[in-house]
């Protein structure tokens, strides 16, 4: 179980993600920026300032994908204090594998909870909650790089699909 | 993912718990009848009509555990369609190895989500979301065993630690 603090800019298409933001003892913390804007991506040890360069993955938009299906609706939370959501599954091509499960808000079709399955192995999967959401980007400095990472070493590594 | 339905009695300590309500080709669909007021608990194939008697576990009334600790806080859901929920943890005594972790609505307390740690190996674990809770019983005839009960085989089995 960790806990990150993220922004997202759906229309630059970047992101920036921070590993850890709760204690955690002996893990590295970890920034991550997300720039699909100019196809790169940077990997930075917040303690040793290090930064590694990579390519990101595809963008992935938040939202219900065009190929989804539909799955159920339901209430969370208890009458009172509660909101309907809506479940939905992305499923692989000509396949019956569940690759991306989905539960969204109904009425402002914000995130809940998406869990992505492994493809080769679909007894494991990596399921985020989302909270304390809020609209905006309250400071557009967090996407730009830091200094450290203007002679980044570039890495061939994948970064996880639920970045 | 499996979906279940149940019925909660925290007086009598009674429980029903309907398995795979949403279709799930080629399981089976039992129901579980857990009565801790009697300390008896019935698995009904309910295709078969084979009824099988054990042992329940101890009773878990819903609720934050006495000897939990408060881990954060936060909302649920986009502004306007939200609510304030609490996260607790309860660790094994004399260790550090959580055992569950519990999303509670912080107004009325009612279970978000609950997820287990199996002991043995904590990178295990079984998670249940709560929807559409309702209160009340609406039939309290659901608690009564079915006809098929009545000469049940007794079967040592322990029943899951989230039942």
């Amino acid at each position: 179980m960790e806990h990150y603090r993220f922004v997202y800019d759906a229309v630059m298409q970047r992101k920036v993600i921070f590993d850890n933001i709760l204690l955690h003892p002996g893990r590295k913390r970890y920034e991550y920026l997300i720039l699909n804007d100019v196809n790169v991506m940077y990997r930075i040890d917040r303690q040793s300032k290090k930064c590694e360069k990579m390519f990101p993955g595809p963008w992935r938009p938040y939202g219900i994908p065009p190929m989804a299906t539909f799955k159920t609706e339901y209430e969370i939370g208890y009458p009172g204090e509660d909101f309907t959501a809506q479940e939905w599954i992305f499923k692989e091509k000509d396949s019956d594998a569940v690759l991306w499960r989905g539960v969204y808000g109904l009425k402002y079709c914000f995130p809940v909870v998406e869990t992505f399955f492994n493809p080769n192995n679909r007894s494991e999967s990596n399921t985020i909650n989302f909270y304390d959401i809020a609209s905006g980007i309250p400071d557009p400095t967090v996407f730009l790089p830091p200094s450290e990472c203007r002679d980044a070493v570039l890495v061939h590594e994948k970064p996880p699909a639920y970045f």
